[in-house]
């Protein structure tokens, strides 16, 4: 992010360091707190104090909180919080886009329009089809939910199934992921990025998705084994596909993602609507109130997890 | 349309005569029911037999019966009906496809891919902007409860203002129209054409809306003065528009509608969704049924005011 963080609310109570990627290594031993706010990168880690003196609380201004999951700080007792629920409606507006985007052809349609080319064709209603949604935390029940206001049927697909969502319903376990991919018309990623799901969406997956059918991702680019993706589009399944993130960010501008047959690309911007840095701040403000009270910050990640539990 | 409707369950209860524009005049004067199929053509109006015999009953596969609403056919006995309730449905998502595309910037993304370039912005949420619907038919209400579903605060404008009605609460009266503009953020035609709403959107209407706004037409081109949308959209007020309708359809290779700025165009397909030929055959079939038993056939229009009254 290119501005920084508006801590009105901070004066008088704290020391504010701003501090970009080489200072940070000067800045860390002596704060109590760090308010990640560039999240796209990896200081922190190069960073980060090791066993000496270190913040007790980091704040990333993300929901993703991969680039956070180092050993150091994983296995050290610094509480680590997130943005959660920042991006939930947002992102859940941009993957409604996409979808209804793609049924409706539109970007075929902008397309003849470039060549004044008036032709008609037949698309397809979005009411009725089928999304499954891997990613139970808030931003994939979002999705889950918005997509159902258009009468997509959407299942949620989370590390473990439960029964009783009281948002959802119903959360399918991860090992029921291959058996539902066949059913849907659409497969939506807004999973954490761990361990557990890095190149989660691989040939395999690919392999077992409908012809007709259209993958977004709007988790992190190591979700997906982004060289499957590209051959499994140029086999025609899925038949489209949207990606928000890539393994490399900004995509290079040589990368065959751009070209590639049915893939939209769009640069990591699903979840940044005008006024999300003041929204993050003031987060951020709250869970300092929180903190400086004695009481735990909100959005505490369980950091063997890689996000908040209770997901 | 190119294709032609399957009538199967006509078979043995009624001779069927499928006629060109060529044959059209010939065919009309011993026709008891006259379906039109492509109903963008202006042959009916040509080939009216006038006094003489003619069909009792004129259906269209549509749902504007602008083209029908000359003298000699509103001033007889025949009975007109439309084909509402089959396009609500699609038209909506392809509105709240719009209507996302539009607050997403997804086209200004899609057009940076075709130059491989990675270039982040931030967007608007559409849950809370402001949409005035005109149009308080089947289809107005539809949009309004589609982009209801997805935050939108949409207020529908009919002839007349009512407070009670069951779908959308309240409808706002034609003449309240100028008052509305100005808090909208979206403006959306789905009106019936007539003499009342032709030409409505004009410099005039362009003038009350936001300078960030988005008009959008999926109504009938003549409800729009394309010069004067050009001239708004050139002075950036509104700040866009969708138009799926034309005065001139195919929409001329060299208007100026093609390149205008902000302005997206599609060839008149909004509620053309995978199956609709055969809706629309599956609902003359069932509104024969009820003629052929003596009954009135749905959707009957209100010829003076031309549309099925009630709306």
């Amino acid at each position: 992010m290119s501005t920084t963080p508006r801590l009105d609310r901070l004066e008088g109570r704290a020391t504010v360091t701003r501090v970009g990627e080489d200072g940070l290594a000067g800045a860390l031993p002596g704060a109590d707190v760090l308010l990640v706010w560039d999240f796209t990168s990896d200081a922190v880690r190069r960073c980060w104090p090791g066993p000496g003196p270190r913040p007790g609380w980091v704040h990333t201004a993300s929901a993703g909180v991969d680039r956070l999951l180092f050993p150091e700080l994983v296995d050290s007792d610094t509480v680590l919080t997130n943005a959660r629920g920042v991006f939930d409606g947002p992102i859940a507006e941009y993957v409604a886009g996409l979808v209804l985007a793609v049924a409706k052809d539109l970007p075929g349609t902008w397309r003849r329009q470039r060549e004044h080319r008036w032709e008609h064709r037949e698309t397809r209603r979005v009411a009725g089809t089928r999304a499954v949604v891997v990613g139970s935390g808030p931003i994939g029940r979002r999705i889950a939910r918005t997509l159902d206001a258009l009468g997509v049927r959407a299942q949620v697909v989370g590390r473990r199934g439960r029964g009783d969502d009281p948002e959802v319903g119903r959360i399918h376990p991860a090992d029921a992921l291959p058996d539902l991919l066949p059913g849907a018309d659409w497969v939506i990623c807004a999973a954490p990025l761990t361990d557990a799901t890095r190149g989660m969406f691989d040939a395999a997956a690919f392999a077992r998705m409908r012809p007709g059918s259209c993958f977004v991702n709007i988790g992190r680019g190591g979700h997906v084994v982004e060289a499957d993706l590209l051959a499994a589009l140029r086999a025609g399944r899925p038949a489209s596909a949207a990606l928000d993130v890539f393994a490399e960010e900004p995509l290079p501008a040589d990368s065959p993602l751009w070209d590639a047959p049915g893939l939209l690309v769009s640069p990591h911007m699903s979840g940044d609507t005008l006024g999300w840095h003041d929204d993050l701040a003031d987060r951020f403000q709250d869970a300092f109130d929180l903190w400086v009270a004695g009481g735990t910050p909100p959005n505490t990640v369980d950091k063997r997890l890689g996000y908040p539990s209770g997901d």
